[in-house]
């Protein structure tokens, strides 16, 4: 293990699986690719489960589980779905000692053996909406991985629902990409940039793909949930089919969305600093520890016994952790959990003790000294504004890392040299958007809900556009 | 679907099958021996999730998650253990177009992937104890398969825990048996026997295993989990080694245990009747049921109202649904909720209000007028007879149908007419317990905590023995 954190500005790459490293989050499988979640890092996936399970559930959605194995032939039911898929699936030839009749493909989505099930659960609109959620581990073959941002097998939620109606389906799209978009900003404090994917860049077989798309802080996007329309294409190859209210006989209209354990790298590398992880509160397993400064074969009863009182006063709001090894000192201490990212230390030492105060050290260095009688609000107080500023300074990056640009020249040196975000005029074709990537390796992040929209002419080969979409580089 | 659920005394195997069909707990998947765990059945595993996590994490327990992928090598070191599991194995022989160098296995327990970390997380006795619980699928290739009893995949947990001493990890090996004997006996409302493997019937590379054996309505018994002590075999295969408190490099002690869907089974085998499923009030998602009695084409206003207010006064401490669907009969809606096994049906109609009553009808059949400013308090009182209602009837069940036996010819005639467990005489060789197995299909189930200790001779070969063991035919 390094000994340090490498710096960003020395090293972004190493800083972030240096931080990664300290903070205990994952470690590197045996197995190429694959990832270990750690303690501290399962912890954080609990908190994606605990929020994203309470909204979900609040808007009629189920859990179930579906088999992770899918018979080959079923990949290929749909075109662009197998086209897109094929190359990265792992393949389980053999079972019980013996070769199969049918390879079996370890689930890199589940759109088809979902549908194979909706297909006889569905007889009537009154099976309708069908609104099923899972959480599952899934497997992309990759030969370029990077800790929770593209690892061969990844923990997520993939929800998948059927409709009445087409306008049913849209709205059902949009309200879960809502819903992702309400959980990154207000508990994971990530601004993002909601919208919708182009052609290229939507998932194999749906009809349109919303993204939410987030800036790290080496100013690379990075798409932090999707949630896709598929119209009737996957229930015409499936043959999912109702009783409507006439008494006709039609396809059901669908979604699919989906977050993965990627969101805990956009969350590292969205607030995380020099010194280790950051969390902001609302993210964090435990907001607040307590280190009680104690002395070796001393009488340490005193300052223990405020610790506690602390402790008392802080857990009916918060989830805290009273430190009172004697076996490492407070400045052991202190480092260790700056590493781990714990948004607020309470430190009750035996000096500030005697005058009726401790001292509380956010996470981003700000300390003061609060009376003990007042720990309690003032942690609430203190977490709240904590968060807010977590938001504020990504949301500030985010804004001023966003640039309009109309020469492709400056564009070009910019996004190699300065990064971030760039709001460019497109004619829409393919042909430009490839042109772009090739040259400048920056893709079409999305077409912005909140879309210039205005007449211009296409950065790159001058034909009319009617609003700029973003184009970035991207993990 | 079949339209009616098969009595049991017509064909238990059969009634198990449409009772799961009926309650819409689970599916048959398109891949071989893969079960759907459909809405209704995932919320009971969300239960048990529930249940065991506040368990494992009040004991100082951690979550994470290691990788579904095996290299096929890692398997081979520990002799027992690949004996054990290689015949049952999925394996990945191609990845993302390529045949694979090393083939990969689909995990079917993880204590060979785990153990690879730990030799890199544990280097000293301050690391100590480490405890950790994973979540997770994993595969066993299996000919025979059964709804949740045996399936090709299943999801379980499964706890791999380090320490520093013997006494230390036996002690833990111990104490998590009791958290899955409290969780089963007081939530799931399960009577199970405690006990020990034979040497035959243990885990596949344990030193020990301890388990909970249950008996379903057949009279079979049913393993509802189990507990291994590993002492320091695996340990010294993945070398995993830590300086103690003497400075000494020594070998860490270790356990594994788990719990799986087929806990699910044993709730469905152990309740149920011929109307449908039954879950005990802890076990159950939803507790208690409202149904006004609506009339089609009238003001139905005032039911409406006063099933609100029966709503409000128990969702304080129940999880309720009000079912207030005009298009069903109330008819309709008590056989739906039947079938689904809700532990309590509130009937709240027209004539019983008008006099200030409703009706609370149990699962079990017993029907009460209730005061309507009582239904409350009547609904906790009810559920928590209820509970103990079940575990009564159940625990009667294994108590009258465990027998002690000194002749073979009668014991066999018995388990084969009468099934159920037989205490016997067994003088511990291998010899006898094969023998006995092909000839009544019975197997020693454990050696029990309260073992009736007493000399007495084999009930095989006359041989001395010093107590008896527990013998049945089992799921």
């Amino acid at each position: 293990m390094a000994d340090r954190i490498t710096p960003r500005e020395e090293d972004f790459s190493q800083w972030y699986l240096d931080v990664i490293q300290h903070a205990k989050l994952a470690d590197q499988a045996p197995v190429r690719g694959c990832l270990v979640l750690r303690p501290n890092g399962y912890a954080l996936w609990e908190v994606v489960q605990a929020e994203l399970n309470r909204k979900f559930k609040e808007t009629g959605h189920q859990n179930a589980y579906f088999p992770m194995f899918i018979p080959e032939s079923f990949l290929n039911l749909e075109k662009d779905h197998v086209e897109g898929f094929a190359p990265q699936c792992a393949v389980v030839t053999h079972g019980g000692g013996k070769k199969l009749e049918e390879a079996l493909i370890v689930r890199p989505t589940s759109e088809t053996i979902i549908n194979s099930m909706y297909s006889k659960w569905i007889k009537s609109y009154r099976d309708l909406p069908l609104l099923i959620n899972q959480w599952a581990n899934v497997c992309r073959w990759e030969m370029r991985t990077r800790p929770f941002l593209r690892t061969m097998e990844f923990l997520w939620q993939e929800g998948h629902t059927c409709h009445e109606t087409e306008d049913d389906a849209r709205k059902e799209t949009l309200r879960m990409l809502d819903i992702y978009l309400s959980f990154v900003r207000d508990v994971f404090a990530i601004p993002v940039i909601p919208g919708k994917k182009t052609e290229s860049e939507k998932f194999a077989g749906a009809e349109e793909t919303y993204c939410l798309e987030a800036m790290m802080q080496d100013k690379k996007a990075l798409q932090a949930a999707t949630s896709h329309y598929f119209g009737q294409r996957f229930a015409k190859v499936f043959d999912i089919k109702f009783q409507d209210r006439n008494s006709q006989v039609q396809y059901v209209y669908q979604t699919s969305w989906g977050i993965s354990w990627r969101i805990l790298g956009a969350l590292i590398m969205t607030h995380s600093d020099d010194q280790g992880l950051v969390l902001p509160p609302k993210a964090a397993p435990i907001q607040v520890v307590i280190v009680p400064i104690l002395q070796k074969n001393k009488d340490n009863s005193t300052v223990l016994e405020a610790s506690e009182k602390v402790k008392q006063a802080i857990q009916k709001n918060h989830s805290v952790h009273l430190d009172d090894r004697l076996e490492h000192s407070p400045g052991y201490k202190f480092n260790e959990y700056e590493l781990t990212g714990i948004p607020m230390r309470v430190e009750v030492g035996p000096r500030d003790l005697a005058n009726g105060f401790c001292v509380l050290a956010r996470r981003d260095g700000t300390k003061t000294q609060v009376p003990l009688d007042q720990v309690g609000e003032e942690v609430t107080k203190q977490l709240a504004d904590f968060q807010k500023a977590l938001y504020s300074k990504a949301s500030d990056r985010l804004t001023q890392n966003t640039h309009i640009e109309n020469e492709y020249a400056t564009f070009k040196e910019k996004v190699e040299t300065l990064g971030g975000f760039y709001q460019l005029h497109w004619c829409e074709s393919r042909k430009c958007e490839d042109k772009i990537k090739d040259d400048t390796k920056a893709t079409i992040r999305c077409v912005p809900f909140a879309q210039i929209r205005e007449a211009g002419k296409c950065i790159s080969c001058g034909s009319e556009s009617k609003g700029r979409v973003i184009f970035a580089k991207n993990y």
